[in-house]
C-alpha cells in the first residue's frame, strides 16, 4: 500500500503518546510531540508513582516494534496473587497456567524509556508547550503560556490525542453536536503509599507477587520495584465510616493501619507518612463516541476511553489501539478517512467491554469477596476449568494472557455467569459443590450454548 | 425564618432564568441577569420557534407568583390529540378527563412575557454580555467581548446557572473532580416547519389539537399559535434510507411530504421553502451531578437536566426546579448549604426519571406505534383505566396534569408494564381483550402489589 510521509502532532508524551510515535516514525512520518508538563526525564522522580501491570496486549504492542526485551529489563513477572487476610497465613493463587505473568514496572522508569526510544527513533518532543486550542478540521493547534496569552499555531496534516482522561483535543470534540460523553466518578478514592527495600536492598514481601489485602469495601495492593521497594495503593471510600475523610490525624492513619494491615504493622511509619504527604486521587470511567474527526484527528488510549484500574488494563488497551491502528494504516495506506473509521469501529466496542469488566472488578472487590455463595461459585469455577482447561477460560485469563477482543471476553464471562447463576441454585450445592453431578450439569449447559 | 437579601446573579434569560429572577425579587433579593444573546424583544422575530406544552407543574409554579392568569392569555389550550394516519381519517385521543389540557405556548411569545415581568419585577437584565468564566467557591463572574479579551469581573453572593443545555457554569463545575456528567444523543434530528393562517387569520387544523402524524421512526407534529399559524416539527433519522441526508433537493423533499403526509399537500410549497431554510437540530440528553456548588452555586433547569422533547416536559421540569427551590428557601431561610444540598437531593431523581420517561416515548414513537400487539396493550390498559379510573391511571396523566414526583410516574409505570406484560400472553388475548377474566387477572395483579 502506498503511504505518504505525513506531518504528525502527537499531544501528551505519556506511554501512549511515546509508543505511537515510534510506530509512526518507523514508517516514515515526522513526529512532533507536545507536552505541557516537563520533560519527565528532567524532573526528580522517586520511583514512587503508581505501578502498572502489562500484560500479554501491552507486550504484543511493544513486540511488534521490537521493544519487548528492552522493556522486560525494567519488569518483574508476578504470577500469582499473594492474599494477606487477618489471623491467616498469606496465601498464593496463580494467575494463569505456568509461565503466565503478569510484569509489574513503575510508570515512570517505563515513561522515561519510552521517551528516549521515540527520541532515538527521530521524534521530536516540545515539553512545556501548552496546547490551548485545537481547530478539528484543519489540524492546527495552538500553544501558550496560558489560555489569555499570545498563542504559537503549528499546522500538521494530522493530529493524535494521546492526552490521557481530561484531553484537550477530546475537549474540543466534545463541543461539537452529536457527540456522545460520559464521564462518571466512583465513591473510592486512592493514594499511594510506599514498603521501601530491606537495607540489603531486597524486597521485604515476596517479590513475584501481587499482593493483595483485600478488606471489604477498602483494600490496599502492593507491587515490586526494581530497587527492593514496595509501591502500594490504598482503595479507600472518600466518605464512610471507614473512609479517607475520617482519617485526619497521624494517630486515626496509625490505628488505620494497626487494625486492618498488622503484617505490615512495621511499615506504619512509612505509611502513615506517606498517607499525609500523597494526594487522594479520584477514579473515574470515561466513555465518548465518535473518536475521530474526518481524516484530521484521532483520540487514543485514555483520551478515548478511561477505565478505572481494578483489571490492571488501561495501558494495556492504549498500546492496543496503537497495535489495531498500525494493522489498520498498513491496510488501507494513505486512506485515512477509512484508517479512522475503521479503528474507532473496531476499538469502540473492545472499550466499553474493558470499561465495563474493571468497573465490575471493583464491585467484586468491594462488596462480594466476603460473601460465602461468591466464593463458593468461584471454588466451583475453578474445580471446573481445572477439569475442563478447554471449556472453561476463566474471563481473567481472556483479558490479561490473550489478546482474544475485550467484548468476547465480556460476552463469554456472561455466559458463563449465567450457567453459574443455574449451578447455584441447586438444592445442597455447599455439600456437593465438586460432585460428578454438578459436572455434568455445567457441561449440560455449556452444551446447550454451543448449539 | 431570617431571610437577608443577596446580590445574586442570574445566567441565561431564558424561561427558567427569567422565571427564577421573579421568585428572587418577590422576597427581596438583587437579581442581574446576564445573557450573551441580544434582548430577544429587540430582535426581529417571526413566532415560528419551537412551540412549548405547558402542563400542569409549569402552571403551578406560574400560579405561586401570581403569574397563571397573565400567560394563559398567550396560550392555546389542547385538550386532544389529533392522528393523522394516511387512508383514514383524522381521530382525536382526548389526554385526560374533562377539563384536562396541555397548552401550546410560543417559545419566543413567552420568553419576551417573562423578561418583561422580572424586569418589571426589579431585575436589571444585563444582555450581549458573555459569560467566560466563573470562580465557584467566591461565586465571581468574568465577561468580555471574546475568550481572549479582556475581562470584566463581578462578585456576587450566589450565583444561578439558568444557561441550558451547553451551560458555561456547568462547564466549570465539569473540570472538578468527582463530578459526574453525560450526554447523549439521538440518532434522529429536527427541523421547524409552519403552515400559516388561512387568510381570515383562522386556523387550517382543528386549533384545540396537538397534531401528530406518525410514520414509523420518523413523524411530524404540529401546535397552533395565536395568529392562525402552526408550527411543526419533523422528526427524521440523520442517515438512513428516508432521514435528512437522503432529502437534499427541493424535489426530493417534495416528494417526501407528497408521500408520507399527503392531507397537508396544499401546504407542500411553504414546508419545502422551510425544510431548506431552517437548521435541522439534534437532541441530547444530559445528565450531571452534583447541581451545586457549596453555597454558592446552583444549576437550574436543562443546564442541570437536558432531556429529549418527546414529553413536553423540559421547560415543566425547569419551571417546576425552582417551584421547589423556593419551597426550601422559605423552610431554611439564610441557610444555602441546607438549601442548594436538599435541592439536588429532592430533584436529580426526578429528573432522571423524566429523563427516562422522554426517551422511552422516542422509542415508543418511533418503533412500537406500528407494532399491533402494542397498540393493543395500549387498548386494553384504556379500556381498564376507563372502568377502574381510581385504580389505573396512565403515566401520562401522572406526568402531565399532577404534580406527583416524575420518580413515582416512572415506577407505577413500571409496575403497570409489569403487569401488561402478563396479562399480553393470555392465550386467545387478541380476541378476549375487553373481557371479565382480563379484567380480573388486571386487578388481581393488582391487589398483589398493594400487599
Amino acid at each position: 500500500m502506498a503511504r505518504s510521509p505525513k506531518n504528525i502532532a502527537i499531544i501528551g508524551s505519556g506511554l501512549v503518546g511515546s509508543l505511537l510515535a515510534v510506530y509512526l516514525r518507523r514508517i516514515g512520518h515526522s513526529v512532533m510531540v507536545f507536552d505541557r508538563r516537563p520533560d519527565i526525564r528532567t524532573i526528580e522522580f522517586s520511583g514512587r508513582s503508581i505501578n502498572l501491570a502489562m500484560s500479554n496486549r501491552g507486550w504484543k504492542a511493544l513486540g511488534e516494534v521490537g521493544l519487548e526485551d528492552q522493556v522486560k529489563e525494567i519488569a518483574i513477572p508476578l504470577d500469582k496473587r499473594a492474599m494477606h487476610i487477618n489471623d491467616k497465613p498469606v496465601y498464593f493463587q496463580k494467575y494463569g497456567k505456568e509461565g503466565e505473568a503478569i510484569w509489574s514496572i513503575s510508570r515512570g522508569v517505563l515513561n522515561k524509556k519510552m521517551i528516549d526510544l521515540a527520541e532515538q527513533a527521530g521524534t521530536v518532543f516540545r515539553f512545556n508547550e501548552k496546547v490551548w486550542d485545537v481547530d478539528l478540521p484543519n489540524a492546527k493547534i495552538f500553544t501558550g503560556e496560558s489560555e489569555k496569552s499570545e498563542w504559537k499555531e503549528y499546522k500538521f496534516d494530522l493530529i493524535f490525542g494521546c492526552d490521557g482522561a481530561f484531553s484537550r483535543v477530546r475537549h474540543k470534540m466534545q463541543r461539537r453536536s452529536r457527540f456522545n460523553y460520559s464521564q462518571e466518578f466512583i465513591d473510592v478514592g486512592y493514594k499511594e503509599l510506599t514498603i521501601p527495600a530491606n537495607e540489603d536492598g531486597t524486597h521485604k514481601l515476596d517479590k513475584n507477587s501481587f499482593h493483595i489485602w483485600p478488606r471489604g469495601n477498602f483494600m490496599l495492593i502492593a507491587m515490586p520495584n526494581l530497587d527492593g521497594s514496595f509501591t502500594c495503593t490504598l482503595f479507600l471510600p472518600f466518605e464512610g465510616p471507614v473512609s479517607f475523610q475520617n482519617i485526619t490525624t497521624k494517630k486515626e492513619a496509625q490505628e488505620f493501619f494497626k487494625q486492618y494491615f498488622p503484617n505490615v504493622r512495621k511499615e506504619i511509619e512509612n505509611l502513615t507518612r506517606d498517607f499525609f504527604k500523597n494526594p487522594t486521587s479520584a477514579m473515574v470511567t470515561m466513555k465518548c463516541y465518535p473518536w475521530t474527526y474526518w481524516n484530521k484527528v484521532a483520540l487514543v488510549g485514555d483520551s478515548a476511553h478511561a477505565i478505572v484500574p481494578f483489571y490492571g488494563q488501561g495501558m494495556n488497551a492504549g498500546f492496543e489501539d496503537i497495535y489495531v491502528l498500525n494493522k489498520l494504516m498498513e491496510q488501507y495506506g494513505d486512506d485515512w478517512d477509512t484508517i479512522f473509521m475503521e479503528y474507532q469501529k473496531e476499538r469502540k466496542p473492545n472499550a466499553d467491554a474493558i470499561a465495563e469488566l474493571s468497573y465490575r472488578n471493583f464491585v467484586e472487590m468491594s462488596s462480594k469477596t466476603a460473601d460465602p455463595m461468591f466464593l463458593l461459585q468461584k471454588r466451583i469455577e475453578k474445580h471446573f476449568a481445572q477439569k475442563h482447561p478447554d471449556k472453561w477460560v476463566p474471563v481473567y485469563s481472556r483479558v490479561t494472557f490473550s489478546d482474544r477482543p475485550y467484548a468476547e471476553a465480556l460476552a463469554i464471562g456472561d455466559m458463563q455467569e449465567t450457567i453459574m447463576k443455574e449451578v447455584m441454585v441447586i438444592p445442597e450445592i455447599e455439600s456437593k459443590w465438586d460432585s460428578l453431578e454438578v459436572e455434568q450439569k455445567i457441561l449440560g449447559l455449556l452444551a446447550d450454548y454451543e448449539e
